[in-house]
C-alpha cells in the first residue's frame, strides 16, 4: 500500500461525524432541511458570521454549489469573471455554462484575481453585443493552494461596491485558510467582504456537504426552489445537517484543517530543507514542489501524488496534498525519500538559478 | 412523541448501512466513483440485470437523477410524456423544464400512462412548431403507490418500439413492487423492458442515493459528463457505494422492501377490516384510506400523515407512507385507533355507496 | 388558382411598406436598432401608450418575442400560467422551456384565461417542491379569435396585482381588437393593463415584426442584451423600424386590421344568414364556422382553409382567417358557394339542437 | 454628411432584390419556408455545393445561425473551440452559452485557428471534470478580415476528421473570400470542407438573411424543429426566399462581393502607396490600416470608421469596411484626404521600423 498524497477526499469522514450518524439514525426527522441538526447548523453559522440575518443553505458538492448560486444570482445575459484556472472555469465540466452563463477568464500565474483584472474586463465589454461581467469568482484558497489575504478581499470587495458587481468565493478548502492565525481570517470576514461564499466540508473531514451562505439581500430570494430544481435537495437533509452539526458546534472544522496544514507545513518545510523550491509559494494543504524528474520517479514507488507540470527539461513539479486524515508516518516517510535521495544535504539554500519561488514561513 | 406515516425518508439508514460506513471510514479510495465500492455495486447491478454492459450510475437523489437522465437522452426539441401526477411533473420544480425540455402531461386517475395516452399524444404533435414527443416517463409505482403489472410494461415497450421513443422508468420506490412475488417482475425485468430505469436507494434505507440504470446503447455515451456537469458527481463517490453495496450485496434491498410492504398490507387490512375503502387500489408503501374527517382529526393526536385530499363533505382521503423503519408499534397503534372509533364494526363490509375503492389482497 | 383562407401571412407587405423600404433603402442608417425609423417608430408607440418612459423593442416574430420577454422577466424557477390553448403552450415548439420555464396550462374552452384559473393554480402551487408561478400569459385575441374585454382584463390586472403577478399580452393578432369600436380598448389600454405586451407586425400588413412594450420598470433591465443573446438583434435593424414607421405614422395599422375585419364580418353574417353556428362566436379575424362535412368538400374545390376539429358525426369547424389581403372577390365567391349548397336558405335562423354557437353582431 | 466605413450593414438592400419583394408582394405563399422562392433558393444552393441531399435553411443573422446550428449539433456536455477573437466568442452576447454549451477560446494574432491549436485543446481536457471539445468553430474570413486558404482548411478538415470533430464556418462575410479568383475557393469547397457552414446575406445586400447549409448527415435531424423553437421560424419565409432567389439566381450575390472588393483593394494599395502598413494583411473588405493618431483626428471630419487599437505612443489602427454599396467618390474622397495629409509622398515605401504589415497585392 503506498501512502497516498494525491487529494483530501480519499478516506470518509472524521470519525466524530460518523458517531453523530449512528447516534441519530432512528431519530425521526423533516425531511428537505427542515430537520433539527441543519436548523442547528444554520444557527452555528449565523453566529460565526454575526448576522442572524444570514441566509444559510447545505449542499452536496462543491459544483453543484457554484452552479445553483451563479445562475440564481444573475440574471440571463449578465457573465461571470474568473482566473483561467479557476474551478468553475476549468474543472466542472462547462456546469456554469450549462446554466446559461459566459466565463470571462482572465490569465493568473497564481490562480489570484487582481482588481485590475476586473478593471480591464469592464472596460472591455461595453455594450449589448458582448455579456455583461457582474459575478466576480474567486477560490479562497485557490485552486494553487494560494491565499487571498484580507486586504486583497477588502480591495475586491471595494471595486465590487464601485461598479455593482457580485463577489462570490468558492470555499471548498476554506478550512485551511480560517485555520492559520497569520491570515486573520474569520468566517466574519468572509461574509462581510463577500455577497456570498461557500464553506467546504468534503474536503475537510465530512463525507460530503458545503455550506453556502449568503449576506446580499438581493440574492437571497427563492433560493430554495433553484435548490430543489437543480436536484440538489436531500430529502434526508439530515445527512448533511448532522455532519455540519458536529464540524460547526464545538470547533472541529477549525481542528481538522489545523491538522492538514501542519502536515503540509512540515512537508514544506521538508523540500525546503534540501533546496527545493515550489511552483507558488506554500499557503495551504496544496504544495507544489519542483523536484527532479528522477526523484519523482523514486517517490513514485511508494506514493500517490499529481505530477502537475513539467518545468524545465529535467524538473517537474508535483502537487501533494494533506488533510485531516494524513498520517505522522506518511510525512515521515516522505520527507525520508527526499533525505535519501539527497544524503548530506540538509540545509542546502535553494540553488539562485533554479526555477521556482522559495518557502519562507511567513507568506 | 407521535407516530409518523408522513414519508419513508424520517429515519437515516438502516444500521448495516451505517455500520459499512464506519468499518470502511479510512481506506484510501479514489474519489468520484472510480471507488472499489462502487465498482461492486455496478457489478451486483449488472448482475441482477443479467447484461455485463449494462451502464449503471450512482447519484444522490430522484430529482438529479431524473434531470440528468432526461436531458442526456433528449435532443433539444424532444420532450416528454408523462402521466399529469407524474413526479417530474409536479414535483420537481421545473426541473426538467429548467434542461431545456417541455413535459406534456395526460390526464390519469391513477397515476397510469396507458398506450392509448402515448398514440393520442403523437397524433397531436405532428409538425415543428409542436415538440416531438420522444420520451415516456413512468413511475413504478407512481406517485398514487400503483403499480405497473409486466404486462402493461410489456405494451408500453411495444408501443415506444413501434414509434421509436424511450421508455424510462423512475423507480424512487421500485424495491416495493419488486419485493412482492404477486408482481412477479424483477430488476431484469425492468432493465428489459425499458430503455433506462432508476433504482431508489433513499426512500429503501440508505442515506442518499439512486441507482441509474441504462439499457439502451444509444443512450449511454457521455453520461459521465453529464453528471459531472450537473453537479452531481461526488467526491467521495464510495459514500454512494458503499451503501449500496451494503443494499444488494445480499438481498437487504428487497429485505427492507419487504419489511415496508408488511406494514402497508396490515393497514390497508385493517382498514379494510372496519369497513374503509380506498382512493386508489393499495399495492405498494403508500396508501390512501378514505375515512371520516372525524376520524382524522381524532387520529392526527398520535399520527403525523398528510391529507391527501377532500373526496366529499365529510370524508376525505389520507396519505400513509410505511418504510423499512416503520415500527409494529406504531401500525398496531393506528389500528387500535380505528377500531376505538368503530367500536363492534370488525369485519364490516365497506358500504357500496361510499366513495373509493375497496381493497382486495390479489390486486 | 384557389381563394386562401388559410392564414393572415400568405402575402407579402401593403404596398406602402414596401414604397418606404424604396424610398429610405440608399441613405446609411445605424444598425442595431439605433436607426431613425426605429427610433420614429419608438415615439410613435410612446406617444399612443402615451408615456415617454414605455420600453419599446422591435422584433422579428411572435416566438422570438414571447420566449425572449418570458425568459427576461423571470427567475429560474418561476413559471408561466397560460390557458392549454395558449400559442406559448402549443404551438412555439417548447421555446418557453429551452430557456428553462415551466408553462403550467390550465384547460379553456374559448381560449381565454379567468381570475379563477390563476387563483387555483396559485393555490396548487404552494412550496419549493413546485415551481412558482409568476407570470399569466394571455393572447388578445386568443388563439380562437375571442377577445378579453376591458373589464376582463382589468379582473386580471387586480388579480396579478394582487399576488405580485406579472401580466403579459401576447398580441401577433391585436390590431383586430383595438380596431373595433364596441370592445374600445386601445393600445393605451393595454399598456396600462399589462406589464408588457407585443403588438403584431407580421400578420397585419408587415414583412416581419413585433413590437414589445414594457411599462413595468422591474421588467426593463438588459433588454437590449437579451434581445441580442437570443439572436434577436438585427444588423439592419432598420427594416422593422421602417415598415412600423409607415404602420404607425399615420394610422395604417388599424386601417388594415379593419380591413381584415370587414371581411371577417361579412364571412360571419353570410354563415349565420344560412344558419349555421360557429365553434366559438366570431370577434376577430379567425371564425370557425360548424358546417357540414359535405360542404367542407365542396369548398376545398376553391378555397384553401383549415379543418379545426370534428365537432359530431355530420359536422366540422373549419377556420377561416382574412387580412388587411384578403379581396372582396374571395369574400363573395364564398358566400357564393354557400348560398348554392343551401338553395333558398337565406334568412333560415340557426337550428336550436346545432352543435356550436351562435353568432351575434354585438358580442 | 460623412462618408461610412463603419461597416457593410448601412444601407438596405440591393435595388434588385427591393424590386423582386415588390413584385412578388401579392402572390400568395405557404408560410414558415414552404413558399416557391426558399424552394429555388435551396435548389440553387444545392447546385452551388453539388450535392442535393445538402440541408439549407434560411434564417435572419448570423448571431441566430450560430446558436441554432452549434446547440442542434452538440450534446450538453461538449464545447467549442474558437479564436479568441471568433464572433461567438465575443460580440454574441454570450448566446452559445445561453444554450448551455462553453466556448474554448485560443489566443489568434490574426483571427485563424491553426491545427496545433485543436491538438493543444485535445490534450488539455481528457476526463469527465472537464468540457469535451467537439466543434470548432472559425469564421472565413476572420473577424480580423483574413483568409482561410484551401490548403488551411483541408488540414482542420484532416484533423477534424482524425479527432471526430465538427467543423463548423461562419460564413457572415463569405461573398468576399468566394469572388477572389486568387483564393480559388467556391461555395462547393466550403461545403466539402465542413460539416455545416453558413453563407452571409446582410453584409452582402440583402436586407436580412443567412443561409446555413449542413453537409454531415448525423447533423441534420430536427433542424427544422430547433429554428422553430428558437424563435427564428419566420411566417413569411418567403422574405428571406425572395432575396436569396434574387442573389443566387444568376451571380448577384458574388458580383456584390467583388464591387466590395474593389473598393477595399483600392483603399489597401491607396494607403500602402503612402507608406502605410497594416495590422493584418488586407484580404477581404475589412482592413485595418496603421496610421497616425493625428491623421485619425482629421479624417474623422469626414469620415465615418472605427478605431481599432492603439498601436504605439503615435499610431493607431482603424478599420475600414466596405460593401456593394460603398460609392467610388467615397473611396476617392478618403485617398485624397490620405494624400492631402502626406504631400508628395506617393510611391514611398513603408518604413521597415513601422509597426504592423506590408500590404503585398498576392497575400
Amino acid at each position: 500500500m503506498k501512502y497516498s498524497f494525491t487529494n483530501d477526499y480519499s478516506e470518509g469522514a472524521h470519525p466524530n461525524i460518523l458517531e453523530a450518524l449512528v447516534r441519530s439514525n432512528l431519530n425521526q426527522e423533516n425531511g428537505y432541511g427542515y430537520d433539527t441538526h441543519t436548523k442547528n447548523t444554520i444557527k452555528y453559522i449565523q453566529e460565526a458570521v454575526q448576522d442572524k440575518n444570514a441566509s444559510v443553505y447545505l449542499l452536496s458538492g462543491g459544483t453543484q454549489t457554484n452552479l445553483i448560486a451563479i445562475s440564481s444570482f444573475l440574471r440571463p445575459y449578465e457573465a461571470c469573471i474568473a482566473a483561467h484556472t479557476g474551478h468553475i472555469a476549468v474543472h466542472e465540466t462547462g456546469a456554469i455554462e450549462a446554466t446559461g452563463h459566459k466565463i470571462y477568464t482572465v490569465h493568473s500565474d497564481d490562480g489570484k484575481l487582481r482588481c485590475s483584472d476586473i478593471e480591464n474586463t469592464l472596460n472591455m465589454h461595453h455594450d449589448e453585443h458582448m455579456v455583461a461581467p457582474k459575478l466576480v469568482y474567486i477560490s479562497n484558497p485557490t485552486e494553487l493552494g494560494t491565499v487571498y489575504t484580507k486586504q486583497e478581499l477588502e480591495a475586491l470587495r471595494n471595486i465590487c461596491d464601485t461598479h455593482d458587481l457580485i463577489l462570490y468565493c468558492d470555499g471548498a478548502r476554506l478550512g485551511t485558510v480560517i485555520c492559520q492565525a497569520q491570515f486573520d481570517l474569520t468566517l466574519s470576514d468572509m461574509y462581510r467582504l463577500t455577497d456570498a461564499f461557500f464553506i467546504g466540508g468534503t474536503k475537510n473531514g465530512a463525507l460530503l456537504g458545503e455550506i453556502l451562505v449568503i449576506r446580499n439581500n438581493t440574492l437571497k430570494k427563492g433560493m430554495q426552489y433553484n435548490i430543489k430544481q437543480r436536484g440538489a435537495l436531500l430529502a434526508k437533509g439530515r445527512v448533511l445537517g448532522i455532519q455540519f452539526e458536529e464540524l460547526f458546534r464545538d470547533g472541529l472544522y477549525v481542528h481538522l484543517a489545523k491538522n492538514a496544514m501542519r502536515h503540509a507545513r512540515v512537508l514544506s518545510i521538508g523540500f525546503h530543507a534540501f533546496g527545493y523550491k515550489f511552483l507558488v509559494a506554500p499557503q495551504t494543504n496544496q504544495i507544489f514542489p519542483i523536484i527532479e524528474n528522477e526523484l519523482i520517479e523514486v517517490l513514485q514507488n511508494n506514493f500517490d501524488f499529481y505530477i502537475w507540470e513539467k518545468v524545465n527539461a529535467t524538473h517537474s513539479a508535483i502537487r501533494l496534498v494533506t488533510s485531516w486524515a494524513t498520517t505522522d508516518d506518511a510525512v515521515t516517510a516522505l520527507i525520508d525519500a527526499i533525505e535519501k535521495y539527497n544524503p548530506d544535504q540538509y540545509g542546502a539554500p535553494p540553488k539562485d538559478d533554479a526555477p521556482g519561488i522559495a518557502y519562507t514561513d511567513k507568506v
